[in-house]
This record gives structure tokens, C-alpha cells and sequence, in this order.
């Protein structure tokens, strides 16, 4: 049984087999990368379009990488020059693009669900880059794979993330991925960050020593105060550092080959301290980066194979 | 014989024979498109140059696409972030951008006449894609592309265009091509985007019923009112959609097969409904999408093949 | 002896020989782009980051030629809507960059010290673009090919540098090369900005007429009053060219065999009048700008090379 579908929307939609199909050719294209042997003809002639309607410079350029390293035709279309601004509904966009015979639509998006609602109006592979507060299903699988580096399994894991969890994109498409997989996720961050998350049925911890401690890996998320819905500055970001950051001093609780993850780009000094960021025995961040290219090309690989029954 | 020139600025410049040349050529690179052989070597190792003074990210995409099918190297040069900001004039821009040993430029510029003004004084190809109110030939082109396909002929055709005449480089473009075949043309719009038009010597229709019936195509044009000279806001959007407007409603005079062409992108509920533009018995918005990439293969193909006198 | 260095960040660090090599090479790379043979298989699987952090269409665009002309897979990078604007530090955004398996780094940077900076940080190969007022060193390379084009060797030869030295980083890499050749040279400009040149040794000209005689090439730099730190408007440009701009008529006392040179883009009419920048018997303006491809793939090359030891 391997995934099927043309589109990766959400984690959500991946069984325990699904997951372990794509880490394992990610760490195989991970190898090639590593070999010096980065090129591979398998997506000669088919056009990848990286439509970006939110700015992400370094996601888009992740997927870019991975798209020209399978040999693609790669496109970068963004927002805000686009037709979009003249007035075009999103689908009429997508359907005249989609009309020039590209294959796979890279797309992220203010809005959640625009992915999937592109996915359902379209024959080409839609792959879910970021869809507002939803979901960001490829850093969830980079961050699995970086875990499974780390730790050869994912038997008997516990994972905390910390952070802006109501809004978090990444915190979602993690939580639904760890518990198909049976790992035991542990949530903490500011009240308000926390609002409607006991959905997840995760553990909600009250302080940073509970979330700290017992964990095997921790995600913190970057603060996108932008996203949040309310305006009162609380917390300041010098209580953010206080009660929700991660420092060396706050990791005395933590178990002792604990790892620490992060989306980027960090908020040093934030929501992370430097002596945790720059600590290469707990903080895989660069690792993350880098599995992000082979996790992304293994995904394009299986979606356009599914596309075309191959 | 074949089209011979280097350029290609206006579908003045166009006989017969050079437009069937075009079109059977892009006929071929569609088939191609479609046989999921959308790859191809013959501008390998030339540089073509997307060179956008003015926003436009449809047509962009689709010459790059084109582009980099013929497996040439692609680079897109916008005016936004050029030295053209820091004074340069446009023919200096060009000069060293041509030194760089550059193949074709394709160039969009807010001025009419300036792709004109650059190709007779640059020994790279130009492509016109939209010089100011003047011309826009490949759109044109790709336009005969979706009605040949449609009625297999040109003969006896009667055509349609309806909206801001006055400001359409689409609309000029179409004409000159158009009656260059012996195709009928009318045209029909608000009075003031219908200024200076009878130069073209077309039959000038007083209302919608009598623009739309008994023509084979119409091609409704997107309002562009930042193009206007005028700023009264007469018409209004609303009287826009009442008395310019086209929907299925308003089509009751037309021919049974009649198509519905737009340049894109759409103002659905301006100036075409949503009921016309997803008829896809009638609407071919999309396969004017789709055949503007063969077409601009096409022409690619042949102005370098002139350029080297191949 | 070869340049051995994985990074070029400053002339300081090129010898004779090692000045020689890339011009030697960029000539082989320059009769392959004349003789249409432009493309060549060497950098396949590369990747090559345009990392812009100031913007420049032209350097971008010559550096993305070369680049594209050797295979490389190049990535366009730019600050405007990067995550340094995020707040991330410029060496977190290179290293994350970087952990995608890059190679080389082309950087443009606002500030001084940039290039160099990142350079010690990073395994990948840095090619300095341009820091801030401190160097360009391609630039000058470029500026020293055209100069051997034109007279074949580098013996007894005198070169002006005529504008705003003080904030040059064309004339400081200049200056460093034709120093380290034992090409003599003279500088001349408005007096705030001459401040701290006496510092290169080089002859301080006293106004335009001594300036001009007696040497064998001239580089006219654009004035660029946005890097001053000066705020009161002299000179003028009317003064500016008066006094400081290079005319036929100013050129009387000049060799009969004098180029001019100039980084481009040029302000026609204020340091440079349109009958010395459009003769082709003296200017070689867009000499320099093809012969900046060339250079630039050869940096490319031995770049890495050096840094794969090969």
C-alpha cells in the first residue's frame, strides 16, 4: 500500500505506511544530495509551478531546489504582481495557469483550505505549501524525518511544541502526523495561543518546565504575532522570552538528548535563545533545512507518479 | 514563402501565408504539449530575455514556459527593480542587456511604438507582448489559433470585438490580422473607448443585440479603465454589465455555434458572465490560454531560425 | 600558482598570475559565447544563489547568464521579500540557504565587509557582488579585461578614475588590481568625494584637464549621491558636469588612443555626454558589459574548482 492521491493537502490524509514511503525516499534523495550526484532527470519536461500568494522566500526556494534538481521546468509565480490584484478569482488564476499544460501547483496561501479547494478544481498535483493557519503538511515531514534521523524510530516518542499553537500551520500538520504515528504530543504556549487547541487531545502542559521535561524532541514555533487575531500586546516580547522562550537554563528539566526543532526563521533571543540555536548537539534547525529539499523532492517524485499512474 | 523577419512588433507586418505559417507551426508544438512531449532542444544554449517594463504575470509565465520548452535559458528582467529607475534610458537597458550576448528579447512596455523603437536598433529577435494602447500580436495570434481550431477555416467568418476599442493593443492587433484574412470584424463599446475607431474601417455596431448576432466570434475585452484618458466614471461597472456587458441573456441573437474569446484576465460579472465564461461549449478562455504557449513556441522558433538565417 | 581560494571577495587577494589566469579563461569562455557555442555541461548539478541583499538588475542579470551558460541550476535570492525582513540575522538566512545543499553564493550586500563576513562562515564558495563602498571585485576584472582587450598587455600603461571614489567600490577594486599589475593611476573627483583617497598612494589630480591627459584609459564612475553622507547639494549637476563630466570637448587633451570605461548604468549628460559614451572608436561601455559574462563564468569556474579541489 503506498499513497495514491495527486495532491498533498494535509497530513491528516497519510497512514503510518504512507509517512515511512516518503521519509524513505527522501533519505534516499537525501544520499544523492550528499554524493555530489543532486541532479536527477526524473521530472525533465514537467512544469512546476511555485505559486506563492503569501511571501515565503525561503520555503519557495526549498521547493525551487528540489524542482530543479529533478530537472523540472521551475516557475515562480507570486502575488503581487500577478492578475490576482486585477481583480481574478483565485480559481480562474489557477485554471489559466493549469491551462498552459503545467503538472504540479506548489501553493501557499492566506487562506486555509485554499489548497485543498485548488486541489478538488484541478487535474495538475497540488501540493499544500502553507494555507493560512491550517496546515504546512512538508515541514511537519521534514521535521519527522529529522526526528527519525535522530532517533531510528518513532517508537515511544514524546514531542512538545511550544509556541503559537492556535495559529501555528506547523503545529497542526505535526500534531495529525505524531499521532497516526503513535507519538505522545505535549502542547504549551500563551493563553491565547492556546485557544480551541484541546481539540487535538493532546496534553496541555501548564508551565515550561512540564512542557521541557520527558520530551524527546521539542518544536518551538516562531511568534507570528501578525496572525493573531487579538490586539492587546500581551505577552510583550520580553515576556514571551520569560515564560515561553527556550534557553539553556530552561532545559535544565529536559531529558538529556532531547532535540530541539524549529521552523525558521527564529526569533533569537524570543522564542529561542542563541546558546540552544547555535548548540549543534540539540538544535538540528540547519538539518531541518536540509532534509527539507529531500523530503520535498521525494514528495514531488511520488504525487507526479500518482498523476500520471506510473 | 515564409515569414523572414527577425522580429515580430505588429500583425500589420503578417501576410496570409505568414499567419497560417505561425499557426500550423504551433499547431505542431500543441500536439506535442499534449503528448506529454512538451520538451524540446532547439534553442538549447540561447538566451532569452523576458524583459517586462510593465506588470503582467500571465503572459510572462506563458513566454517563459514557451521558453523554456525549447530548453533555452530564461531570464526574466522586470522594470521594477531596474536600472531604468536609476535614469538609464530604455535603449542604453537594452544595449547592455544585448551585450550579454542575449538572443531574444521579449518586451512589454507601457509605451506604444516601443518595441518597434528597440527592434530596429538591436540585432537580437524582438517580440512584441503588449506596447502601450498599440499592438499585441501574439494574443492575436493565439486568438486566429482558437477560432481556425474551431471552424477549421477562416472563410466566411464574421468576428466580433466588443469593450474598450479605443485603448486595446488585443483589439488592434485582431483587427489588422483579421482583415488581412478577410475576416469580417465589428465592433461595438462605450462611446468614449470607441474614439478614432473608424479608422479601421470596420462596421460599427449601435447596441449589443446588433453586436452579437450573426457573428461566428466574439471577443470581449477586458475593461481596463486605468487605461482611460477620461476620468468621469461614466460607464459605471453596473452600466458597464447593463450595456456592455455579455451574458447568456444578451446572446439570444447569437449564432447557435457562436465561441466567446477574452484576453484575460476575466471581470466576470463586468463585462462577461459567469454564465458565458464556464460554458465550456462556448467559452474558450482556456484553450486560449493553453494555445498561447504553442503559439509563442511558434513564433520563438521561427524569428531565431530568421535571426541566424537558418 | 593558481588562485586557490574558494571565495572572491576582494582584488587585495589577487596576484599577477592569478589576475592572468581568470583573464586568460574568461577569453576562452568569451570566444565560446562569440563563436555560439555558449553552453557548457561544467556546473550541472551546481547550485548557484543570486543572493541580492541590494537590489541590481544588470550584475544579477550577468551573473545569472554565466551561471545558466555553465549548467548550473541558479536560484534568484532577493531581500526585498526575504526573511532577514522577519528579523533574521544575515548569517541565519546564508546557513539556512547553504543547508540546502547550495554551492556558491553570489552577494550583493548594502554594507562593507559583507561578502567577507559570510565568506568566513561558510563552507560554500562567496563571490562578492558588491559591499556596500568597499569592493566589486568582478567589476574591476572586467574593467582589466577590456583594458588588455584593447592595448594586449598591461605594460606602462596609466589609468584615470574620474567621480565619487570615496564611496566606490569599482575604483577601490580597481585601484588594489592596477596597483598589485604596476598600472599607474589617477584619481580625480569633487573634493567631498575624494575624502581618505590619499590613503591608496595614487596621483591626486587637481581638475579635469590633468585628469584626462596623458592616459591610456579613463573610468567614469556614476555618481551616486545616495551613498553620500553628505546631504548638502554640491556639486550640482549642472556643476557636476561642468566641472567633473567627461565631454569631447573635454577630451582635447587627451591620448589619441584613450578609452573610456564605466560601470553603467550611465546618467547621459552628467558625468558623461552622449558623444563620447555612444562613439564606439573610444567608449567600451558594452564592450565591458559582454565581457562581463565572460569574466564572470570564468570566476565561476575556478571558484569551484578550488573549492571541490579539482
Amino acid at each position: 500500500m503506498a499513497y495514491s492521491k495527486k495532491d498533498l493537502i494535509s497530513t491528516k490524509d497519510l497512514t503510518t505506511e504512507d509517512i515511512y514511503q516518503i521519509l524513505n525516499l527522501a533519505k534516499d534523495y537525501k544520499n544523492l544530495n550528499l554524493q555530489n550526484e543532486k541532479k536527477s532527470p526524473l521530472l525533465k519536461g514537467v512544469t512546476v509551478v511555485n505559486s506563492f500568494f503569501e511571501n515565503s522566500t525561503r520555503t519557495r526556494t526549498s521547493f525551487e531546489i528540489a524542482a530543479k534538481r529533478l530537472s523540472s521546468d521551475a516557475i515562480n509565480f507570486t502575488a503581487s504582481n500577478s492578475s490576482t490584484n486585477k481583480g481574478e478569482t483565485l480559481i480562474d488564476t489557477i485554471k489559466n495557469i493549469e491551462s498552459m499544460q503545467t503538472d504540479i501547483f506548489i501553493m501557499r496561501h492566506s487562506s486555509s483550505g485554499a489548497a485543498q479547494f485548488v486541489a478538488s478544481r484541478t487535474p495538475s498535483c497540488v501540493i499544500n505549501a502553507g494555507d493560512g493557519c491550517n496546515e504546512h503538511p512538508t515541514q511537519a515531514l521534514l521535521d519527522l524525518f529529522t526526528i527519525h534521523e535522530k532517533f531510528g524510530s518513532f517508537n515511544n516518542l514524546t514531542v512538545s511544541i511550544i509556541g503559537d499553537i492556535a495559529h501555528s500551520r506547523v503545529a497542526r500538520s505535526n500534531i495529525y502526523a505524531m499521532q497516526t504515528l503513535g507519538i505522545k504530543v505535549k502542547l504549551f504556549g500563551p493563553p491565547q495561543m492556546m485557544q480551541y487547541t484541546k481539540v487535538f487531545g493532546c496534553e496541555i502542559c501548564k508551565d515550561m518546565d512540564e512542557a521541557v521535561s520527558g520530551s524527546d524532541a521539542i518544536i518551538m514555533l516562531r511568534i507570528q504575532l501578525e496572525r493573531s487575531d487579538d490586539e492587546t500586546p500581551f505577552p510583550s516580547i520580553r515576556e514571551y522570552c520569560r515564560y515561553f522562550g527556550l534557553s539553556k537554563t530552561r532545559m535544565q528539566k529536559a531529558k538529556e538528548n532531547v532535540i530541539i526543532l524549529h521552523p525558521g526563521p527564529i526569533n533569537r533571543g524570543v522564542e529561542l535563545n542563541s546558546d540552544v540555536a547555535d548548540d549543534p548537539r540539540i538544535s538540528t534547525i540547519l538539518s531541518q533545512v536540509e532534509n527539507g529539499v529531500a523530503v520535498r523532492m521525494a514528495i514531488l517524485d511520488i504525487v507526479y507518479k500518482n498523476l500520471k499512474g506510473l
